[in-house]
């Protein structure tokens, strides 16, 4: 069986092939950018004033504290000009610096009488309070690279440049298929040995928070059917999830299926709790993630292997995390434990505060966590204190 | 002058009434429930048979080892009955547990020979490898509490109990008005004194990422035009967001016409860099944001003050972390400095590597940070390995 590490290389080393589309600017945010956007001028385009106050020229400092106002420069007015050295211009933010003048000392530091600006003191430099032309990127430069997560400051760059549309990674076409006999709809009263389905609706939710608008589709536990739709599935989708039907079960015609259908298994069993039967192919660049049916193995799983691959493949880079445990705990099997918890922080501490369960079905349990921390195989007992690489489940929120 | 915990404090004191809304599951991902959701029937809703194996009762344990199949007990099928004790029936992981029966024995650790099950041990204990029947809650039980932020788990619990339509707060109603006569569209062609808007798309988009659609609106440095809009904004809003216009520029009217409008001042200014002229006030149940016009300036009190209010009316728990100077840096003033940085996760260490840049009013390095850190006022260095306080601008995103 493999270990978490050697399933997740095995599933990494998979290259999802990336496709683009181009989309107008704010449905951009929180998609991958596809292009080096580049600066269409300097960034400042001009000498920017960057406080209110009044511009004068440096060499001026030494000579006087005197200097008479000839006019006003505002943010939006085209360059003005200071006649007369030995005067000033009011100046406001964002406006460009007027000709003539090679500093700005802010309305805190002058008093304005009689329109006559009087320096409160000549502790000034040249270019202070002037964000220069070209000092942020000169034109032509690339100011966000491809590959990126477009974020609020991103849409505020691209913005600035004036990008419209923007070229960014397509998601890939996703269906999240569930089997099991007994499953019925959200909208339906169970009977007393059924339960209503909850895995599709938590892995679309998983992909929406991702930006994925995935299909979902139910198949009833029949090798036949199972065949019939997965036929169609592999051709019209890059990526299948399932949850279950991977297991040692009857009626688990997953495994089996996807063999008869050339699907290439790489990964079946992992040497984890939960999650062992997790399965992944592929066949071409349709790609196979078999989820095993509990709630809690399914989102550990979906996040643990599958998330991982689509953002390595999208271009994010991995940054891992360790949470420090807040209890000690202890583990008999000889398998990495995913242990979930609660994430909260502590000043400059990631605690990992474990939450109570009662197996890997609980989805109870698994609502309340915001993560689970992966606790070594080699190891058994886990101390108060020491610390585990942290996956999240949820969005971490913090301040 | 406020100091940064006064104004937070000045803002958090403010109450921000609550509406609430219904919407169909799927689209209350990443928004606040407004119910508790209980549990309608137990959870599981039966005894829950958690591996694919065979069932047998647990007092047969120490007379035998063979136990003849009597049939099979599937997932979705009606719970059958063991009509001979000293038989098993085989059971699929998700089926209920069959009569007569109190625990399952793996495949694993069973060999089974023309329709007879060999256990490889007697090591099993009465309920082992079931979940029993409300054990993780009972009808009734309140499984998700009022006030949490919906994300995949809390989708999962929500569609096993039979929640196609949930209540959750109905995002405050937002106008983002930009001011500065310097600012032309994104499509247009800027003259040189000129830039293109940024700041409204940006705010735009960081409201997006909390799930709230805001209006933008232009308005010209003209107080006449600002009063007259205000005014109209006062009304048809529940928090108006202004970037610009709230410093000591001649043009910078916003102060006064909000003033003249009955808006309560109840911060003007703090000790901070960027974003010293921070101005939030109040009239009635509207709540007006000023943020000072340079992008960093914007986007930092975005976060600091304004996302911060939000969340915490809204029912978000604030969850402070700090991060990790990876380099020496100094500030001369006594305000709380921001200082831009990238959020690198080292273990268990959250790193803070300083973005460089030449002031705050530079959106390519703003761009290029994950967050700030709050570098207090009373000191003037800051040495690597200290920790401060760190504020997300992006999404943080870890494994």
């Amino acid at each position: 069986m493999n270990s978490v590490a050697e399933a997740l290389q095995k599933v990494l080393e998979n290259e999802l092939p990336v496709r683009t589309e181009t989309v107008p600017l704010m449905n951009s945010l929180n998609r991958i950018l596809a292009e080096d956007i580049k600066a269409d001028r300097d960034a400042p385009p001009f000498h920017r004033v960057t406080m209110d106050g009044i511009a004068i020229h440096s060499t001026q400092l030494l000579k006087k504290a005197l200097f008479p106002i000839e006019g006003i420069q505002a943010a939006g007015d085209a360059q003005g000009r200071l006649l007369d050295p030995e005067n000033c211009l009011e100046v406001m933010t964002g406006a460009i610096l007027p000709e003539n003048t090679n500093c700005v000392i802010p309305y805190e530091q002058v008093k304005i009488i009689d329109n006559v600006a009087n320096l409160l003191h000549s502790d000034f430099t040249e270019n202070q309070n002037v964000h220069l032309k070209g000092t942020d990127a000169g034109k032509g430069d690339v100011l966000l690279k491809k590959g990126i997560f477009i974020q609020a400051g991103t849409i505020g760059v691209m913005a600035t440049v004036g990008v419209s549309n923007v070229k960014v990674v397509k998601p890939p076409t996703i269906t999240i298929c569930s089997t099991g006999n007994e499953l019925v709809d959200i909208t339906d009263n169970p009977l007393p040995h059924q339960i209503r389905k909850s895995n599709v609706y938590m892995l679309q939710a998983a992909l929406k928070s991702l930006g994925i608008e995935a299909q979902t589709l139910h198949i009833d536990d029949d090798k036949k059917l199972l065949k019939a739709a997965l036929e169609k599935l592999l051709h019209k989708n890059d990526i299948l999830l399932f949850s279950g039907a991977v297991s040692k079960g009857k009626y688990d015609f997953l495994p089996e299926v996807l063999e008869d259908l050339g699907v290439k298994k790489l990964v079946h069993g992992v040497a984890q709790k939960p999650g062992k039967p997790f399965l992944f192919g592929r066949r071409k660049n349709t790609f196979v993630f078999g989820f095993p049916g509990n709630p809690a193995s399914t989102l550990i799983c979906f996040h643990l292997y599958f998330k991982a691959w689509l953002l390595t493949h999208l271009g994010k880079q991995r940054n891992s995390l360790f949470a420090t445990l807040t209890e000690d705990v202890s583990f008999k099997r000889p398998v990495t434990y995913h242990l979930l918890v609660k994430v909260v922080a502590e000043k400059e501490k990631i605690l990992a505060v474990p939450v109570s369960n009662s197996g890997s079905g609980d989805l109870v349990h698994l609502a309340a966590a915001d993560g689970f921390i992966s606790l070594p195989a080699h190891l058994e007992t886990f101390q108060t204190g020491t610390s585990y690489p942290l996956t999240f489940l949820t969005q971490p929120w913090f301040n």
